[in-house]
């Protein structure tokens, strides 16, 4: 189905808080935004929900973890349904801090890629929005 | 499957640029990432690439509207299966453009949300970097 033949755009709706962390919970893929010398950047990242904050590993001294100390980020986590085109999205927004002592082998993520991404980092949400948007 | 279970971590490859444009018009729903006062922000829309940029319409005066255009922005699109923890993502860097005199019926991305977003913006690639990760 071609975007042109939506016939009835669908709808957005504001989530609650409640819901935004019940819907980021939900899904094991998310994007990490933040800002090198360049501009802003978008990364993908495996994660976890645990106890109000967003978890992610990452190799120590990669771009990421070299420009994530500097200031705040975003963390994003969506999902859409191409067929009925709706779905949601949640941003997080707030401090990074990266958790020092951690290894590969405590509790937390899991990245998929092989097992340099030794580092943890936490974001921590000052604020968390979300929006679903219902079929039309 | 948790994460816990894959034995075999994957392996990254770097896309070249013909893949990475492959890949990026294969999806209609990517990211923004994009930074206003207080940080990075990173924002769901539907796309479409055309002619090596990518296109997306906003509302007139929102937030993405607003900062966009006061600085570069970041296009991102991915694809994960959480069986096989594999997956892609390209990351597009560049300049944004408003185009102007144009209507929600011209050719270009259609909003699945309604019809307010009638603005179409344009982000040039500078540059357009991806990655495959392969099962391990």
């Amino acid at each position: 189905m071609s975007p042109k033949e939506s016939w009835f755009p669908g709808h957005l709706h504001a989530l609650s808080e409640d819901e935004c962390f019940e819907l980021l919970a939900s899904k094991s893929v998310g994007r990490v935004g933040f800002t090198d010398g360049r501009g802003p950047v978008v990364l993908p990242v495996t994660y976890v929900v645990h106890d109000g904050v967003v978890l992610f590993r990452t190799a120590p001294g990669n771009s990421l973890a070299r420009h994530l100390g500097s200031g705040p980020a975003a963390f994003e986590s969506d999902e859409a349904d191409d067929y009925t085109q709706s779905g949601w999205s949640v941003l997080v927004r707030g401090p990074v801090t990266f958790v020092p002592g951690t290894s590969p082998d405590d509790e937390g993520p899991v990245p998929w890629p092989d097992n340099t991404r030794t580092l943890l980092v936490r974001i921590t949400p000052e604020t968390i929005t979300g929006r679903r948007l219902l079929p039309g």
